[in-house]
């Protein structure tokens, strides 16, 4: 028997993971990253075969991770984790500077950064596991605390979007058991539930121009659940 | 240039791994538990090869993880983080739990915990990597807050022993620019540092009885940096 619920004990930071080149880079919210030996200095990461960045990532063998502050804004979580490179240059408009790989580094948000040389592609199934050697890293604040995803999820009230490692699917958590008269709306950029029950606001009551506390989608783009 | 004071914005939990059976278990305290593919749900571990468990997870196919709380004793780390299972019985005297698969499971200050099918072991390089399917999950606690590595470094001033994936030479971080006549003192069994500049109060005024925070080793065993 799984509780699903138990994996949210399981705790991440959250990052934009970046790859490419100045002429052609991309990024991605991740949630997988993490040191796998101290000498060398080795980390990995996850990305969905899916994500635009998995592909620069093999052909340029380089990326970056810029670790996300605790108060990261809307823009940078909703540029980089809810919409598609394919469709988007998401780091047109960005603060972004590049490594000595040549890497783009996302400096939007972060208190610190990682520059990696790809050693490894592992295949685990839906997604790739990059490992990469450290090659370069930097406090850019060292008093700001590290955005986790305990904190995105309960604080901010964000879900991982379905290309992500720890996507659940809603059906496998358990109903909330109630036959009340209150409903949930979903943000359709970022998966947010506003949930009446919760917030004690009617979604119809809160103001017109009101948005997505995570993406910065509008109200009236909201889906009722 | 690699500034390793940025690897410690990068995220953790911190996790006893068991392995092994009733009549052979071991377990060790990691922070490197993530989950790798959300369909289906698996997660992966580094394990020093030098560690005990790594052989058992070789041999018996299974791992269990459970989640420590923020509160977790220093029986429950000292014990798992700071002895080798070669030298003791770790789960001798511990709260333990045999899963479907037989595989220990341990409840001492756990707020859940997640039961695996090994599915892949990659090496890579003094740590292998195993990656594990999920059989099993259970919630014990949804009140307490996960442990996390930064506050087990930052509150428990905890540090991350030789065979951990983010153990950090102390010879690699910035040595504190002063002259002044504090000194520090180091656990020898867990690494632990008591600084007299941080705590106010020198090293011999403690008390005599006064135990090592994170793995209660004696005040006389502590060594003067």
């Amino acid at each position: 028997m799984i509780d699903y619920k138990a994996l949210f004990k399981v705790s991440y930071g959250l990052y934009v993971v970046c790859s490419g080149s100045e002429e052609n880079g991309n990024g991605y919210i991740s949630n997988t990253v993490f040191q796998v030996t101290s000498d060398p200095p080795r980390f990995a990461t996850c990305c969905n075969k899916e994500n635009h960045t998995a592909g620069l990532i093999r052909k340029s063998g380089v990326f970056s991770v810029s670790v996300l502050q605790i108060d990261a804004g809307a823009g940078t979580i909703g540029t980089f984790g809810y919409k598609s490179g394919k469709d988007t240059d998401k780091l047109k408009g960005m603060n972004v500077r590049y490594g000595e790989t040549g890497v783009p580094i996302v400096i939007n948000d972060a208190i610190a950064f990682l520059e990696f040389r790809m050693v490894e592609t592992i295949d685990v199934g839906t997604h790739l596991m990059f490992i990469g050697e450290l090659v370069h890293a930097e406090v850019l604040d060292d008093e700001a605390e590290p955005l986790t995803y305990l904190y995105y999820r309960k604080v901010k009230k964000g879900a991982a979007p379905k290309n992500a490692p720890t996507y659940i699917d809603k059906s496998k958590l358990e109903k909330a058991a109630d036959g009340k008269d209150f409903a949930k709306y979903e943000c359709p950029a970022c998966g947010y539930i506003y949930d009446e029950e919760k917030e004690g606001v009617k979604f119809d009551d809160l103001p017109d121009d009101w948005v997505c506390p995570v993406c910065g989608e509008e109200k009236s783009e909201f889906i009722k659940l």
